[in-house]
């Protein structure tokens, strides 16, 4: 039971997902939503203006969970190279964690994700960026070639798919094989952008 | 009307291909396929003993179609990165055409493709040793750099997943976008394979 005049985003974001998790994409309404927060779904519509308001914001806050520990990681100092790969690591873990530990959310959360390609641009562009400021570092430094920093960031992104879109998590189970393969597409990648 | 005693695999596969266009893949009976075919349906089974056999052979004559081209490449002479960037070149052009061309089909497709997961698994296996034939003759060459070859081989084919992987099929309608973002990771990737 939660005070109507205390009920934040945060907290019916949480019970969306709950609610998300429980009846599947399609069933969940704003109504089951509000009952689980034991509040009036006018309470919740107060915070969100539609249903599909609300299940954008569940899918954006979904999308953005690793996000301040990456962003942390592409500000960091140290060698461009290292920090590449520390941040690709990162998210391929992030997104292996979401993937594995709770795959009925996961698909449910893929469901929505293909309802807002615009929120999913949104969060592949802050991803982009954040790689292109890193290999912008390297290219400074010297430490990498002199590239194209945006076409460059976009193709270390592109090449390194297998290990963040959400299309192959099936080939995430092994950990072994899936960290093996990691690190030998991250040595063919980090060759490509050394300095020759 | 086809004469049973003529009647080949080739026909019933192709017959086969048209009714999975029409009825799409949940409809479609090898009853469909032998009267599309004018036959009855025991002439359908003297060559395939099921209908799971039937449409695991059709899948794999769709996986196999630009198989033959491919292996061309694989085997051509000449320096090895040029022919590694035909080979991909010709793989995502075979790939982006299914998809674009008959998006109807594409998808019936995907469905089969994932009934068939060890049929897939050959496919890949086959393709990524063509790559890796390709990087062996690079690296005995001098041509590239001393790598383990099927990490290596591996590697390459993972990381140009974007422009093979049919789930990644809905970001190849912009031909200008995706043919420069080919570009730019296969330059990246090639500066990673080549001699230091």
């Amino acid at each position: 039971m939660t005070t109507e005049s205390a009920l934040t985003p945060e907290q019916i974001l949480g019970a969306a997902e709950d609610v998300l998790r429980r009846f599947g994409p399609s069933k969940a309404t704003v109504v089951d939503i509000a009952r689980a927060l034991g509040v009036s779904h006018g309470s919740v519509y107060r915070h969100f203006p539609s249903k599909a308001a609300l299940r954008e914001a569940v899918t954006q806050r979904w999308l953005d969970q690793a996000h301040d520990s990456l962003q942390a990681v592409a500000e960091e100092g140290g060698p461009a190279g290292e920090r590449l790969h520390r941040f690709l690591g990162t998210l391929f873990a992030a997104k292996r964690r979401k993937a594995l530990d709770d795959p009925e959310l996961f698909a449910t959360y893929l469901v929505l994700v293909a309802e807002h390609s615009d929120t999913v641009a949104g969060h592949l562009e802050v991803l982009t960026g954040q790689v292109a400021r890193i290999v912008a570092d390297g290219v400074a430094q010297g430490e990498f070639a002199d590239l194209p920093v945006p076409a460059t960031a976009r193709a270390v992104f592109q090449a390194m798919a297998h290990f963040h879109d959400p299309a192959h998590a099936a080939e995430w189970a092994d950990e072994g094989r899936s960290t093996e393969d990691f690190e030998a597409l991250w040595r063919l990648i980090s060759e490509g952008l050394r300095r020759p």
